[in-house]
């Protein structure tokens, strides 16, 4: 096996450590570099502080094999990335006459301010890279073990910069090989911990595994070793936690309802009442998802509920907005109002009022129903805030929905999570 | 005067260094530290690795005055901050009690996957800080010269945590002076780059300025300086940007609506197209909402424009769905389907597909009904994806119906952010 070179990245300015803006730098370099097949050892954000500077990529250039400087290359005495450099690697600065032309050119013939002549300098023997986008060009070079590669700091410079100009460069002079063998999934309404868990009870001679928490759903990965091991891994871990909640790939769980709608002919309607319409946003979060989403109802009070489902003011006196019976003549109601072939309902309660003890916060309950079949109802007790709740019902409400367009079961209530 | 203390910042996990996610943490306290009167030496991402974290900690814990470390206290084999912590503080972990009967309660009588038990532990010594919104509580204690303070990652868990918690701390540790004088505002439909500039021009002496870009919204705080300067500044960005743009006080754009809908007693419903339920889940997200908002209808299809909110079939053909004439008839059939008091309809294309050479993606009309009255529409540009454009769309939904509400004008069309 070979080794796997190691990069680290420092994002220059005063206005990272400040607060003051947002360094998304580091995100994307890590993401790109870790896709070459690069180790990212660390990202930094440092003050445009010549001493602080100087000692981190001293310690970075002698501690990796490559490192990528964003910022520093303005015009400004603030800008300190070319005489760091060239400190630390024992060369005077060079003035490049084809980079001050490029300068020039770009002025398009108004004053060019005297400041901006540093930006044709960079140090001694360093290659420069030229800027598409703006006055500063790159520049990478060696400094002890590692090729340092300094780019400017505007995203719109730096990224057609390092696509174009850096990632051919790596291919050059870095063995990357492949990248590792993995199978990609995704694990929904099941807790971080929960997930791990099964993780480890599972888990098969040479494959590691990584988790990634989104708002929706837990993207997973299984990573080397044999492929049939994975494979194994990966069936083991349907088995324990159940097909509702494990899939291949990574997707999300409104990307999950409009493949099965797709694959079924069906169009859907929806009737929220706690989500508000977060079911309706992540099914419309899905580019071209009109041709299977109808639209739907935010019933909302339970005069909406009435109104615009039809759902009988007895059913909502004798069991409450929070009941089988109401959910299930939400999701008539939605069908009868779009002549959609499938509805989901979802009413519950989201807190942090309006809990009792027979139906604290937290109780959702979800029903799918196809058009000419009676409803199917499912009790939820989700835990957590407000927020999550509200999420969890959501993202419960989608899988449901997939199951009953897929013409699969869904879980056995209640559905806990 | 006074040393300056020094502050680090590390955020740990392979999602970090892989470019999976965005880390958010290092720039809300690097923000939160320097108002407070921090210098911040640094801030880091590090993959989820001992060894790297180990040697990070310490070589913080030597130079600083205060580590902050955000991540690694979930509950799996991955999460090292606990461990990494003690190990480095020569201490065993110590077993909390109420900190695992905090956890028990959160899981509300389901069974507690026993790997959460490593959540109620911590290094020997160190103070718990309690978990008002998850499982995992931080803490806090020496390590070498510097004080370190272990928050957890989820921002949800970590904000509240860090400024009810952690923020007094400080304040009783560190000499850091008074607390600069500070006054809070909003900033709505704005660029960071338009923000920042308006804030340039309209800039007081002895006054600064922080911005946090959040996802409906640019908090800013005016810090230091004379009351009246501040005053003054603010005043001026209100000139400066319109005061439909800026309000004092942090507040999201649905909360200010509902409170206009409180203060009028007007109950809202809403008719949503390209934003797919996003107005009804911002407003939702508010509790209490319901004495307020009373529901409404996605009516994402034509068909559903027609069905469910009466918009006649000639409107749509002679109109099409992305018109005055469209989402006039829409806001009035929402009036005319639910008896509330103000409707909001908004229609548009978020693309990436459907958009004509005269209605380009970006393209949104919005349109607030108050009952007896005639509908107000107004045309929008908005630049971005798909995401952007809906997100920026029911941000401007919200605060037209808010300004209906309150009877003041709204923007002179077209608006464009």
């Amino acid at each position: 096996m070979k080794d796997i070179p190691g990069a680290v990245i420092l994002s220059v300015g005063t206005e990272l450590t400040e607060g003051v803006i947002q360094d998304s730098h580091v995100r994307f370099l890590a993401a790109e570099l870790h896709a070459l097949g690069f180790a990212v050892q660390r990202g930094m954000q440092l003050p445009d502080d010549a001493a602080a500077f100087r000692a981190e990529l001293a310690r970075a250039a002698d501690e990796a094999d490559l490192v990528v400087v964003t910022g520093g290359l303005g015009p400004t005495t603030d800008d300190l990335t070319r005489e760091v450099a060239a400190g630390l690697a024992g060369v005077p600065l060079e003035f490049h006459q084809e980079a001050w032309d490029r300068i020039l050119a770009r002025f398009a013939g108004r004053a060019v301010p005297e400041s901006n002549r540093k930006q044709a300098t960079a140090p001694a023997g360093f290659a420069l890279l030229p800027n598409a986008n703006g006055t500063a060009p790159g520049f990478s070079g060696r400094i002890g073990r590692a090729l340092v590669v300094a780019l400017p700091g505007p995203p719109a410079e730096l990224r057609p910069m390092f696509t174009d100009l850096v990632v051919p460069m790596l291919r050059g002079r870095f063995a990357l090989g492949d990248a590792p063998q993995l199978l990609r999934g995704t694990a929904f309404m099941t807790p971080e911990s929960a997930l791990e868990e099964a993780l480890r009870k599972c888990r098969r001679e040479g494959v590691a595994w990584g988790t990634r928490v989104e708002e929706d759903r837990i993207a997973f990965s299984l990573r080397g070793g044999a492929a049939a091991e994975r494979e194994i891994f990966f069936r083991s871990l349907v088995s324990a936690l159940g097909p509702v909640r494990v899939c291949r790939e990574e997707i999300r769980p409104a990307r999950l309802l409009i493949d099965a709608l797709a694959a079924s002919g069906l169009v859907l309607v929806t009737a929220e009442s706690c989500t508000g319409g977060l079911v309706g946003r992540y099914l419309t979060d899905v580019p071209g998802c009109s041709r299977w989403y109808w639209g739907g109802v935010i019933s909302y009070a339970d005069a909406a509920k009435e109104r615009l489902l039809g759902v009988p003011g007895r059913v909502l006196e004798q069991h409450g907005a929070v009941s089988a019976e109401t959910v299930s003549a939400m999701a008539r109601g939605a069908l009868a109002v779009s002549g959609a072939g499938l509805s989901l309902a979802v009413s519950g309660i989201a807190g942090p009022d309006g809990g009792t003890a027979d139906r604290p916060v937290g109780t959702v309950w979800i029903a799918t129903a196809l058009a000419g079949a009676p409803p199917a109802a499912f009790a939820c007790r989700f835990s957590g805030g407000r927020d999550a709740v509200r999420r969890k019902a959501a993202v419960a409400g989608l899988l449901a929905a997939a199951a009953a367009a897929a013409g699969r079961p869904f879980l056995d209530t209640p559905v806990a999570w």
